[in-house]
């Protein structure tokens, strides 16, 4: 089959390196347009770069051309484009592009509570997926062009959380209580600067600008539903589902690590090991499918006292796996445990990959 | 006034090394013995010490001599013993310096529980050593020579998290539910060896042996009562104030941060201004007894929006001071917020100092 | 005695805050006058800072109005203008400043290399001061009013590079070959944003721009001599002194670490013991002087084998001593050993307030 | 061909973690044998191992059953046995060994001074093999059985070094100085308990126990020859190399930083460029003969001015390959360039398996 052609928009940044090293060898994909600031455009990716990952950049990206983000050229010959871009510009870009008729698939904020959006954590709900298939079934069906679309990643330390939840709330019924707090680490706040070293260094930032809210409410979209007409989003409401989230930037290059504890609303509660049994049996939809970065064990179930550790556990599954360990029970709500997740790979660049992965598995580019 | 003989038992450890810190150049206290295994015995302290610390091992220290952990000798002699001592030789060596007649106040977790034992953050709950006067008073009615006691020092996070609870609870009323995660220090870990540093650096290790149980059933000793009799304490009911923890290392140096959240009993709940009014307000009894080492801000509110910050704040009041920020309504329960405390100063060696300042305050040594 | 007034240049960044935290509450000075940018012009200074010390804003600062970096106003008035503004702007400010008549102690790099500018490090070589002593006294006798003047600050590695060379070349002459790898602490590169801690956790970065060069080419000025005329400074010949530095950045917060070689160029050399005897032997002319911040241990000669550390030595004698360790014969030059000096005391603002003590001193201001 | 079957001793520790790991799926051999000390003997692996690489325990090495470190039973039919004993134990344990006939290769440090054994760097003088290769040949032609032999792997800042040495010796003749100050990852130091957190977080420590004496002595009897009866080994001599460390441990979890100066024994030294030239050029022999581990590119000359860095580079060619960057000219010696190795692959137990390999491509095992 014919490698799809993919693009990617703020490609010299933090998460767009990432799109470019999980794009390299892809067996679906090949790089076919790479967007950066006018500043960038023209010259090879190589020398526009500031290359700051610990794989070296492949070679055959060194020689691609950068070029703006324009919705002509080689951008307008994508069958998807990935967007890497810095919410200051990810607003204009991507619309720009989606009226252009292209498939977007972006790390941004900007469009993440638009009801038509699908907000995707694709080991999570690639079934909120189906209101692009039925925008684009109505547009064939009204004889009108394939329509462009956007589809979000959703926040990094959101997918971890959510990753256990899901199987949870399939098999338990819904969870009306949910505290998390974070220790996130610092690739999550990229690096042009990212986090100052002299903040982070012998410290802790008990603070994420925006993150705690993020945390709040995109849990409640991705967990939510579609209306019946399976055009919109329709989020949990905030009263069947209290979400209350406290983010920390601790001195680690790559993992979150979250403390979270959770209520059912049922009666009574499960127990401890059929919390754990659930998270063991859970096989994401996007392995099922075939997808080819999909994790064989989405989540991996820890039972040392000690894990999981990001240093240790973060690469699980090529950073596609989520572990959770110290499961136990809560004194106040119901249980609690510890989730791992990796920021850069199911936290942000690798959910976009496998989100393309589901999209081709579904025909829907 | 003639300064107090204080003893220190485990001084070459390292909460042995911070009491000797402490004590130098106190203007109520002269170091009087210096207590370590027989190893070190006979040896001066600088040449019985690997000194750690990033002041200087004070010249007045240097050249005393070390003795073995015996009731005898120049420890019959102190009016107080501060034990610094690991829990392994903790139990039998304090165990015989009480009977032999001497004030110990102890870091160890041996005794904490024992009924009739002050658990003291002399910044909380000072009231409880009247247990201790009560102890000595009876004694000396009946006759009796005046009889040793123990007193123990919290563990390190229940120290901190204490602090903001004592008047946020004599101000609202009871507190039902209460969860803390913390992120600790190394320093909690000691340095013989501690942590090791393949296990910190990078990383989280989301477990602290024994932590989570400490500070769930020490908050409900501190908070609670003395029986009618005087003579014993009466811990909080379980079902009366749930508290859960969940305890996390992190490469940080000194102080543990944690973040919490709290629910009252009384409805309606005080609002974030009032929360923050009760807590600026707070003077300690250390204080207000005139105890050289309290602290003159017990209390720390900060308004800005990224702090506490352990590099930043956590010497406030020289370690005696807790800080605390982002107060702000929880969707769960009802109040969460960041709490940062010294754990080398009023989460051990320091809150001993201080404890034996409150002592001298009461006349009891 | 009254008070100098002083000012401050750059007040906001890093060096200048560290300006004003050694300011308050100093017997000599007080604060005057703080220049930022004309963004920060206006407000009061607590308004206008991200303070981003250990220690807290002193409160006599908080209230103090920022102002413009003009020769005009507040700072007409200061008997001393210190200087720690980013070299991009230092060039034209700081020539107006001293055009104006003031007298300006600067931490930027600009004017470190002009042949009548001393580059003082006020623990080694305060003599050079001469310069500026004639200056004035030329002006005076040529009936022309007080002439400003400028003088720089070293380089933060060059500083503690210095220190210890100053007494061996004036006890064993001349070294001919000196070799120098430092390990440099981030606070060095200031906060806005300085090092990233991508860059930084987990790593070392080989390499700090244009640093190697200032240690090789600084150490020969500030060892040189000065002319017969008394206006110049002439730095020692390459030839007769080889120096070769290599710069590295390492996840220190303060303290840069040197690990240094060098050779006499008589021989026979000393021994180590004659080595040590000298370093501990010095005493710097600041203090002889009596000014208030001179250390009164130059040179601390550690005789542990591990040390010195920068977290355990960074502070002696308030960050003004020097710490040497590790003193040995070295197999391919003469001696090797490690030098510890605080980089943001005796390697930048600590080091401008001890150069305007022995100006004050010498009655210059 | 049939798998050789391979033993590893000391296999719970770092190095034996190591060895397990590298020999998991390896094409030439298979794990026999994992040897611990009694405390851990009769345990299956997965139970008797703190297991603390980021990658996971091997599924086929979990239910192996450890056993004491004898050379009976399981480890006699061994066709090679790496060693990664501590050297408390590697003395008495390797020597029973090798007189038992069994050929033993060593992480530990006992026996790299004997001058019939081997220091290998395999990437460096595999032909020192060729002692071994002389021992088997003159047993088998006075018809004894085939003996023993043991193999040291040498120090890991020393493979580091001596990787750019080699080809620049063999290109441009001797070396007749030469400094290096090592920044060393705490991974070098093991893990029970190696570096304490507390040491090194915000720290240097200027000192490793016996490193600079290894790094001095190993250097000369690697790039030294074999005597003429082909049986002994023959250092350069102290007179005709001067050699001088400075070792550091830093806050890095694998890869140990360089910086070197060198000067060469010839007039005129090359060129910057030549000498850029023969490091790029250099293909070792253990590539030519085709073994598995071995380097495609020996070592990575890298001309970002900011390279090699520790997180970044340490894994080229899966950690077998050596980084050298910055290589400029030296005002003291003639170069200065810094070097970047993985101290766990190419610099302990990934020369084990390397040198290994080496033994099978000559048919020595």
């Amino acid at each position: 089959m014919a490698l799809k052609k993919a693009g990617v928009l703020g490609a010299t940044g933090s998460v767009g390196q990432r799109f470019i090293l999980l794009l390299s060898n892809h067996p679906d994909f090949e790089i076919h347009a790479l967007g950066a600031s006018s500043r960038s455009a023209g010259k090879k990716y190589i020398d526009a770069v500031s290359w700051k990952q610990t794989e070296l950049l492949p070679e055959s990206a060194k020689q691609l051309e950068v070029v703006e983000c324009k919705a002509t050229g080689p951008f307008a010959e994508c069958d998807v484009v990935f967007s890497g871009l810095d919410s200051d510009y990810a607003g204009t870009i991507e619309k720009e592009f989606v009226e252009a008729g292209l498939a977007v698939v972006s790390n941004a904020k900007n469009y993440r509570r638009e009801l038509d959006v699908p907000l995707i954590v694709p080991i999570v709900n690639p079934e909120h997926l189906s209101v692009i298939a039925k925008k684009l079934s109505d547009a064939k069906a009204e004889g009108k062009p394939k329509p462009g679309y956007q589809i979000c990643i959703s926040n990094c330390s959101t997918a971890g959380l959510v990753a256990p939840l899901k199987p949870l709330v399939e098999a338990f019924g819904p969870i009306d209580a949910l505290t998390a707090t974070t220790l996130q680490a610092i690739s999550g706040a990229g690096f042009s600067p990212g986090v100052p070293s002299i903040d982070i260094l012998d410290n802790i930032i008990p603070y994420i600008g925006g993150e705690e809210d993020k945390l709040e409410w995109e849990t409640k979209k991705i967990l939510g539903t579609v209306n019946k007409a399976g055009t919109q989003f329709v989020n949990i409401p905030d009263e069947e589902m209290k979400v209350s989230a406290q983010c920390n930037r601790v001195a680690v290059s790559d993992g979150h690590t979250e403390c979270i504890s959770l209520r059912f609303a049922k009666r009574p509660a499960p127990s401890v090991e059929q919390v754990k049994q659930v998270l063991r049996d859970y096989v994401c939809d996007a392995f099922k499918a075939g997808c080819h970065s999909a994790p064989k064990q989405t989540i991996h179930v820890l039972e040392e006292q000690d894990r999981p550790q990001p240093r240790l556990d973060r690469n699980r599954d090529n950073g596609y796996g989520v572990s959770v360990g110290r499961i136990r029970e809560d004194p106040v709500l119901d249980f609690k445990m510890v989730v791992l997740s990796h920021n850069t790979i199911i936290g942000a660049a690798g959910s976009g990959i496998l989100i393309a992965e589901l999209l081709l598995a579904q025909k829907l580019i």
